[in-house]
């Protein structure tokens, strides 16, 4: 795009639903698009539904079925980005300037025939590179697309910026900048941990692993998407004017490369504990593949083996997935001679992120300092290139958040 | 498509705004189109958007501009009819039945570029051919349709009706049923008169020349492209089941032809006189040419010789044109040397329509005959094939109205 006209630079801006939520806010977003097209640039603008509007169909829907035909109930939800786009336009054009909005199925955004979860598998941007060429502001609907059969479909979760980074990397946008009402992505949540400061940057790599945190902000989804294309995502919010976040790739900002980037407690694990498995091999290969089987993520894993030639194995899972498959993990605990399956559910895990660890000895070691010195006990460690976990007692989730927080200085991060 | 299988009658049933403005209206829509699938029919459903939907994207819009782009405003209000195609959709599902809801997009109701009131060029058949054999009620969005851009339109005034039509003639269907909150043509508006009586039978001619009680049932734009394409139309409610009115070709029924099959009354006329004219060839001819370039209609006339050789020449335009072209008629006037405008805004057109009075002598002298013995001055009087229409003061419209009526026993219409 580019190419078209070299004085310009190609912005690619996403608004999510609260910033659009009423008529207000998408005029302010207007003002705020077309003082970018102001400097010369070209913009294209991605938005989500207008605020409660995909509840209210929702709601709708409810009162007929509680199992829609995923293929309807996309028709239906697609509307509420059609709503949205067609009024930024006028937005746009209410201020004197040219918009055009078009929606998944008019840019053609190509995807597979997952209704409700649909993958972005091509775009065609010839009406979009029309469009700009005419010195329009080209408005898309988020979060939708259009399949072989031509039905409508829609991304699933975090669909508006997977819309936003898929259509930055096949324009080959300049920029690709996410607007919510959360202003950038933070060294831990700063609801828990009010001494919590802004990062001016975060590699790819380390917003996947602070996904607890992003999640809110970006759905990890698009952060995958932007690293395999290497677009850069600037995260900040659409009420203000402050500096966000840069996303981006972890070669960059060398010298600003911190040990620490942040801090996450995720209180969504279980603890299982398979007493007294016999020591046979293939055992745990056996309970493993069992699970992966069903789908069921495994996070951390410990094995002890015991004097009896016994082993303890405790591995985490995820809340949701005990409550769907407990019956079957313990009919496979059975069928391999376990004797007996502990469950504790009141565990939580604490991590630590940072691009810079790898390089860094002692890291994995002070947190554990951070937490003795605070008489928090330990009960599972992982480490991977990037992150320290550790697993320990839900009631002292906070605590640590705090302690480590401070001990690693994330809340002089500014 | 009767061709796909023999057994089965096509029919395209368009439902109103008011049959699904909310979920229970919407399900009751459901129960009656699987009451016509389960005879072994197949069934296309033409649907308007809910109820007051469309009023709150209109009231949203005119918050951000008091002159929307017309495309802008086309992509906005066809979200309306989406909506409602997906949840009809999911009705007829959830009683068990297959059902596809199509947009005016997918079905590719191409319309030319007239944003907002779009007219329908013509349809590929071939989606809604396969999905109906697949057994599914094909549910398809009215009003709406597609450019050669590849943007929606909307068809403007009596646009579902139109789609629906214009579906029944594409698809060949057996029958077309346009339901709403109205449960019929009447003799005459029942809100004026009580007695008034359903037809069971109008011709499209005399639907045509009712437009002023049909419009609010039918709008003449979908009548005209009926009888064009030879269509009946079968006009109820959707909250009943008591039999409604035919409209169809003038040649059926003709035994129960009646010689006057409604009466109508119009207040939207007012008269103008042009007093004076100069009697030179080619005056009236000037006057009217003008009238006719700037867009306004005229309907009745008359031109009388004064002994002085001037002429008063009188006729009857639609109050909105009088509002807009006043300055530029009376403009005209002058420059034909006419001394004198007058208008009267305080009339009313009473007509009588029936096929049968073309070869029924009288009529026309009974009309006049029963206005006379109300003490009812009669200012103009045109007649057509089909229609005699007689200009009154407008304080006496809805008495002429009810003696018409009973003077012609249209009461006695069942």
């Amino acid at each position: 795009m580019k190419g078209d006209d070299d004085r310009l630079a190609l912005i690619v801006q996403k608004y999510g639903g609260t910033s659009v939520a009423n008529v207000d806010r998408l005029k302010n977003v207007a003002e705020r698009v077309i003082k970018e097209y102001d400097k010369g640039n070209m913009m294209v603008v991605v938005v989500s539904a207008m605020g409660d509007s995909t509840d209210e169909l929702l709601g709708l829907m409810s009162q007929i079925t509680s199992n829609p035909d995923p293929r309807e109930a996309d028709m239906l939800l697609t509307t509420g980005e059609q709503v949205s786009i067609a009024l930024l336009s006028m937005a746009i054009q209410a201020k004197g300037y040219k918009a055009v909005s078009l929606t998944g199925s008019q840019v053609k955004i190509k995807t597979n025939n997952n209704h409700s979860h649909a993958e972005i598998m091509n775009i065609d941007n010839s009406r979009i590179h029309n469009e700009l060429e005419m010195g329009k502001v080209v408005v898309i609907a988020g979060f939708q697309g259009i399949n072989s059969k031509e039905d409508f479909t829609t991304l699933g979760r975090g669909g508006s910026d997977t819309t936003a980074v898929a259509l930055a990397a096949s324009l080959n946008a300049d920029r690709c900048e996410i607007y919510s009402d959360v202003d950038g992505i933070y060294t831990t949540d700063p609801r828990l941990i009010p001494e919590a400061s802004k990062l001016d940057f975060i590699s790819y790599e380390e917003m996947l692993e602070l996904a607890s945190l992003g999640a809110k902000v970006l759905h990890p989804r698009s952060v995958e998407l932007a690293k395999v294309n290497n677009i850069n995502l600037y995260i900040a919010s659409s009420f203000n004017y402050k500096p966000g976040t840069l996303v981006g790739g972890i070669n960059q900002n060398m010298e600003k490369r911190k040990y620490v980037t942040g801090v996450t407690v995720n209180k969504d694990a279980v603890k299982i504990t398979v007493e007294q498995v016999p020591d046979k091999p293939g055992i745990a290969g056996k309970l493993f593949t069992g699970l992966a089987e069903m789908g069921v993520n495994v996070d951390m894993i410990i094995q002890n083996l015991q004097r009896n030639q016994k082993n303890d194995i405790t591995f985490t899972i995820d809340k949701d997935s005990l409550k769907k498959y407990r019956k079957k993990i313990e009919e496979i605990a059975s069928s391999l001679g376990v004797e007996n399956l502990y469950i504790d559910n009141e565990v939580a895990k604490v991590s630590i992120v940072g691009a810079g660890m790898i390089t860094t000895p002692g890291i994995a070691g002070k947190m554990f300092r951070v937490l003795g010195a605070n008489n928090i006990n330990i009960e599972m460690i992982t480490t991977a290139d990037i992150k320290i976990s550790c697993l320990i007692d839900e009631k002292d989730a906070e605590k640590a958040l705090k302690v480590i927080h401070e001990g690693f200085q994330l809340d002089k991060n500014q």
